[in-house]
């Protein structure tokens, strides 16, 4: 099976040529398979409500052990990408295959964004929300949202 | 008029002391503002059509002098958050109000990301497209899309 | 007077043509001007004492208004970078032309960093000292050699 | 044995709860021992004498494969942070326990890092060089020293 890291090698070697053409297919079933085959994901978040929502998600695409991170993921507010640092806190302080999170964007106004990482940190898909000011919706509902959107636009779908 | 360091002290300190409930209308009002009093904004892209369609919306919004980055951009393909880098890459190296770029979201074969950052490099708001190879589509129609959202999740409606 | 950012995208064509030969007297000379004339500076710390230490020497190289960070900056020590991104607090949440942080390099055990960022948050210069489980010395001490260094290696002398 | 996770966790908790004092002496035991059992390096740099240099000290403190990346790192130089993205550059296309890159501090005219990963990317230690226009040496020179010190600094003596 190809490693993640010679797609990426070979990516870039294709950008430094100038002869990129955008997402290949094996690119995109890489990053499904990492998903699928998962065995052990960490959720970025301190509420039991938000994580049941994404477990219960999860649970349709792999076998995995899903558990919820124990640190106060707060503090990541007061960074750039709130919703990408708290997966970072949740890859230095915990071993896993997968890691979501969810968060602000980045400055106070700028909505939501969902994001999932893989076991080195990399972006694998994502998915954003607008602002709450802008859209009044259940949280429970709109984080669903967010996560199945986050997997249909790579491919996986839950019905 | 508050400026935005200010805006964002009184959210980190609302972090701090667990009483953010998300955001604040007054927050997005400042970005809004940021990018409708905008004089100057660079796009980062090479594409002399991608960088028209992006001006023809913008200019419909705000009154600034729009240009497009002089430095290729691909480089930015061999970072872990392609679109972001392209942002950064005009920020470095162009003095402006808005920076607008476009391209991968993070690993290959993980889609598009359009995202706007302020002088300071701050993301204001962003985009997301599902990978080329999951939603086949003509590419200028595309980011037109990407940029109308980006702007409606932050409440700048386009006609 | 050439801006930073024509400088840096000199540097970035020379480095895309292959030619860039390493840093150039004109570039660190910009450095040195920048910390130079700077009318106001924030110290990313809450520490009375090591503010007042940075204080002091900044006096004797600029005319500055120097002023301390009044958000807790230990959340930074939650992210990848502690010393960095106590940096970038203070730059989203203040209007300044230089910010000074200091703070652990990496993971825990990996040591301290001092680094001096411009408005847009780009890295001037820095310093580092040993983790203090290996070299202990009374912190005002240290800060005041990381600081001189950090100057230093950018061909500005304190006496 | 601990994982770095669970002392990267610890260390996180502490500052959390507002008593954490500084580097433990587990942190920075935990930091040499996963340089010095590292069963495969990937040093990124294009240069074979520079590669050379970073071989022969590693050799002295573990006994790893060590290997030179294959992909061209200049591109990390239209970066915020050429040393790190170069690392970066390294982790995300090769496996290894180990990655050791040199490049770039920040702006051009910022002087030189080189910086020691993990296998996620989580910097273990570092260290600096003047801008060369200041301190002009032997380049080989230069990485030697740059290479010691950033060991010394985590308590890890060559001969």
């Amino acid at each position: 099976m190809i490693m993640m890291e010679d797609i990426i090698k070979e990516a870039y070697i294709e950008s430094i040529k100038n002869i990129r053409k955008g997402d290949k297919e094996e690119e995109v079933k890489k990053i499904q398979e990492k998903i699928k085959k998962a065995k052990k994901i960490i959720v970025a978040t301190n509420n039991q409500k938000k994580f049941k929502v994404i477990k219960d998600i999860m649970l349709k695409v792999c076998n995995a052990q899903i558990k919820m991170i124990d640190i106060d993921t707060k503090f990541a507010d007061l960074t750039r990408m709130p919703a990408l640092y708290k997966g970072l806190l949740a890859l230095d302080t915990e071993k896993a295959d997968i890691y979501i999170s969810r968060g602000r964007l980045g400055v106070p106004g700028s909505g939501s964004m969902l994001v999932i990482l893989d076991e080195k940190g990399r972006i694998l898909t994502a998915s954003l929300s607008p602002s709450s000011v802008i859209h009044k919706e259940n949280i429970e509902k709109r984080i669903k949202d967010e996560l199945i959107e986050a997997l249909k636009r790579i491919g996986i779908s839950i019905n």
